[in-house]
């Protein structure tokens, strides 16, 4: 079966699938992205995704490529042709295709959209999320609006590679006052302690607001668990009772060593695994 | 006559040339480019454009899509096709096409190399680097290696959209010190009221290494006067004699206000335009 992949208003051979090498987001990384779980057949928490979506076209003065429920139908068949129930659909928006310069096209120009759908195996995925995975620390050196999912990722690029070649599974970038602010591609967390779950506040421009950090705040409070909002630092990460990730495709994944330095007995903690275990039942699911 | 471009082997019309989705430039922006102005048939300057691209790419451990001989043989021809005596030829080098993944990909893949051309009015060009452009400032906000020429570009994109809709040609960032970094794509510089031709230095990763900075150098000396490399305020910047930017497109090109308040009597100044005068013929030709 040839995957097939939605480009500016067609479904093309994934092999077929181009965009013009004058599409901004090539040339200037003008645009945005999102990254949606597919699992057991369901999109899961597609409405906050499409919101974030909406809210970074708005920082950048991007117009939705098309309208948000034709966008949603085109997902869905993306997924139903290549067939996938367990995997990620993603969907990147740019500016489109002008002669370059860096300001915006003085005609208007249509935006660009691409989405594309992938299978993953699931039970590598679950190992991942039952394991661990350990992290690697690295000063933050992004631009200051990560806030935005631009498709600006060079330093994402490079501190996730960082990662892969220390045998890690993410980086965690730290901020110079000490405090970690998120993964390459993730949200951080620890649990103290005392049973509180720490994760930094996605009110500023210093982090992603993640989607599946949301989720997980709401499968925590069905849980009856305490999340505290603040920033912490490597040091607090380390003495904490455990750690974990969010993001799309590791959902809720246990963080078991840091820079080489077990946390707690340096395997996955209960907190972590129960948030992950309820996180499922309480993810928004649209059929895809 | 339709235009050329050369994608990875082909030279294709400009309306067919296009890339990969997958190709990590568009979905990572994980590549770097160059700029070189041709100017009366000549490529200005490619001796150290291609040693700066070749800079970039071993920063990001991307290697030479093609030999550097048969680079320059591709330019030519790109700019030969197209009969360019004056405008700009553009190099872009991605890491290749590849299964999205921040991560390097595991199996080794082909860059990617994209080379297109494109006229300029000459008697514009001209005009600007005679008449002089008015810079707004904003807040240094992008990530912290702008010394590798990466395409990961959307804080230049907001910067220079921002100084477009001031009515100014360039944005100046500024950083938390009160010095100014660079423009939005142009190196920085004043001329103080003692003569002292002022620029930051470019040996740190704060600023890109400009390579009309570096000919714009040799033309100083050439022409006697005093370069001091050193960071330099906006205060300073509103108190100099006359101030300029740099780059293969503007050359040697005036600033005559900043955020709205004149430098000097508000009018290009001599400096700026001895400099600019005597580049032509300082800078290395190869004809194209």
């Amino acid at each position: 079966m040839s995957r097939i992949a939605y480009v500016n208003g067609s479904y093309l051979p994934h092999r077929q699938a181009a965009v013009h090498i004058e599409d901004r987001g090539y040339q200037l990384s003008d645009g945005v992205y999102e990254v949606c779980e597919i699992s057991d057949g369901y999109i899961l928490d597609m409405t906050g995704h499409l919101d974030r979506l909406g809210r970074s076209l708005s920082e950048l003065r991007i117009a939705w490529p098309v309208h948000r429920s034709a966008l949603v139908t085109i997902m869905k068949e993306v997924v139903r042709r290549n067939r996938i129930r367990d995997g990620i659909v993603y969907i990147q928006v740019t500016r489109g295709v002008a002669p370059r310069d860096h300001a915006f096209p003085t005609h208007p120009v249509a935006p660009a959209l691409v989405v594309t759908t992938k299978r993953l195996d699931r039970s590598k995925l679950d190992a991942r999320r039952r394991d661990g995975i350990s992290v690697i620390t690295l000063p933050e050196n992004r631009w200051e609006r990560v806030d935005i999912k631009t498709v600006s990722l060079i330093g994402n690029v490079l501190a996730r590679q960082a990662a892969v070649e220390a045998g890690a599974g993410e980086a965690w970038y730290v901020a110079p006052d000490g405090t970690v602010t998120e993964g390459s591609a993730s949200n951080a967390w620890i649990v103290t302690m005392d049973g509180e779950i720490i994760t930094r506040p996605a009110n500023d421009h210093s982090i992603l607001r993640g989607i599946t950090r949301a989720t997980t705040m709401r499968v925590a409070e069905r849980l009856g668990l305490r999340i505290v909002e603040r920033p912490f630092t490597v040091a607090e990460a380390l003495a904490a009772r455990e750690a974990f990730i969010t993001s799309a495709t590791s959902r809720v994944t246990p963080v078991i060593m840091i820079d080489g330095q077990p946390i707690a007995n340096g395997r996955p903690g209960s907190v972590s695994q129960s948030l992950g275990e309820a996180f499922f039942d309480i993810a928004e699911k649209t059929p895809a």
